[in-house]
């Protein structure tokens, strides 16, 4: 048998979709994943080592990205799915360009679904520092539907916010309006979470924003588009495998797994420890 | 002219005083060198590529300290400032043993400082996860005076606080009494501002606290032990000498420079852009 790779083979089918982010924000991705697609492997890598990429320049974050898809390439990944909001908005096309196999971000799937959504055509979008200043959303949201108009704010509080456990609290409620107020007052009608940690706050978020305002979760339909794309290559697992997870962190697990786990209840299993900077990057 | 290193020399004394944090927190420190210290010539490097540590394992952040060691030893450092309580906590052992100068970290001098000022014998201490958890502070203390009292706590939201340049108001008062409150309760009667951000919110603190908590502000603190340190060891630069900052980054400025910069009028001049990774640790 040669080792040459035969895309949509059945060996190819039976490898782990590969999914990255800087930290364990993306197991919103996997958790959305593992609901949708029960019976795929998953490898996830969160590179708790450098987290958060969200304040840091786009070579950084390009840089870091490659290095962690070679990781990912090397434990056979069938598709990378960048489950960072950040990554996705300034490595992406670096990614797709280095990278064999097809790539998805979240920002793509979760623009469609604004789009969907959106009945007034004002969309707003929250997110950290360097997705807002990339301004990847209101690219990707034009290039979808020209006349959108889109209102986007960095929220670097909310973060830490979700990692220190603080989901439902007075104080939580107070940031999320001092962010998120003033673009409901210039009349959005649909919300793209933008950062894979924010479905954390979604229950917050709807309990504050109402019926009025329509949350789009990027996690949920990055997902979907796996599904999708998995379908189009013909690389789904057969029905008969059981999936799995395998979580690794670039640094030991702090509390903000625990969070996680029991706001996602996802059995995250034994964690690994790996080291990306081993890996020269593509 | 040889170029062996001669302690206490007039070359020797003209080098500058190397200083390192993970992020731009460590200007505090810078700052207060600054003041009191004018004609020192000083490099700073801040880490922010892989900002922050307070999260992260000691292990990583050992490494970290270590590979930045290096660089300031290449900048020809006649000492070395460790302007961060994380990196101080968990590295300054590992530290002090590899790197041939003396290196002075912030604990100690802040423990000193908060031993010298409490009246009751019971000292608060707030700081990020990683510093806290080492307890590092509760250790230092105790190594001073075995009677007193420790009550600390970990406020992983007052760095994101600091970097969004929201010093002054009412949700930042919020946060800071909800982290604060419980050890005011508790009978701390000296607080030690345990991370080197936490001197930006000192007039938000100071207004909130009253006169009943000294603050210890652990950046003035280690300025003045490196005042003695540069006595002590015959290493002052030359009245004569014009002092200078040389600021050096592992990721380009983002806002929060601005913040730092405007909050303590700091001149920070041209800012270089450096890889540490470069460097093999020590």
């Amino acid at each position: 048998m040669s080792n040459e790779k035969v895309p949509g083979g059945s060996a190819e089918k039976s490898k782990p979709i590969g999914v990255f982010d800087s930290g364990i924000g993306g197991l919103t991705v996997v958790n959305a994943l593992r609901t949708l697609l029960p019976n795929e492997s998953i490898f996830y890598l969160g590179d708790t080592a450098r987290v958060p990429y969200g304040g840091k320049s786009a070579s950084t974050v390009q840089r870091y990205s490659l290095e962690i898809a070679a990781l990912l390439l090397e434990e056979d990944a069938k598709t990378v799915v960048v489950a960072c909001n950040t990554a996705s908005a300034v490595a992406l096309s670096q990614l797709t360009a280095s990278v064999p196999v097809t790539v998805t971000g979240v920002i793509l799937p979760g623009a469609q679904a604004a789009i969907a959504a959106t009945r007034t055509g004002h969309v707003g979008v929250i997110g950290t520092r360097a997705t807002i200043n990339s301004g990847a959303y209101e690219r990707v949201l034009r290039s979808l539907d020209s006349e959108i108009r889109v209102t986007a704010r960095a929220c670097p509080l909310l973060v830490p916010l979700i990692e220190e456990g603080w989901l439902e609290r007075p104080i939580t409620d107070q940031i999320i309006m001092q962010y998120v107020g003033p673009l409901v007052d210039e009349g959005i009608d649909t919300l793209v979470l933008g950062c894979t940690h924010y479905p954390l706050l979604r229950n917050a978020m709807a309990r504050l924003l109402g019926d009025t305002i329509t949350l789009v979760d990027s996690a949920e339909n990055c997902a979907n588009a796996v599904h999708e794309l998995l379908i189009r290559e013909n690389l789904r697992a057969p029905e008969t495998n059981a999936g799995s997870l395998q979580v690794a962190l670039t640094d030991p697990p702090d509390s903000f797994l625990r969070i996680a786990r029991e706001a996602l209840q996802l059995d995250v299993g034994e964690v690994q420890l790996r080291d990306v900077t081993a890996h020269a990057p593509l």
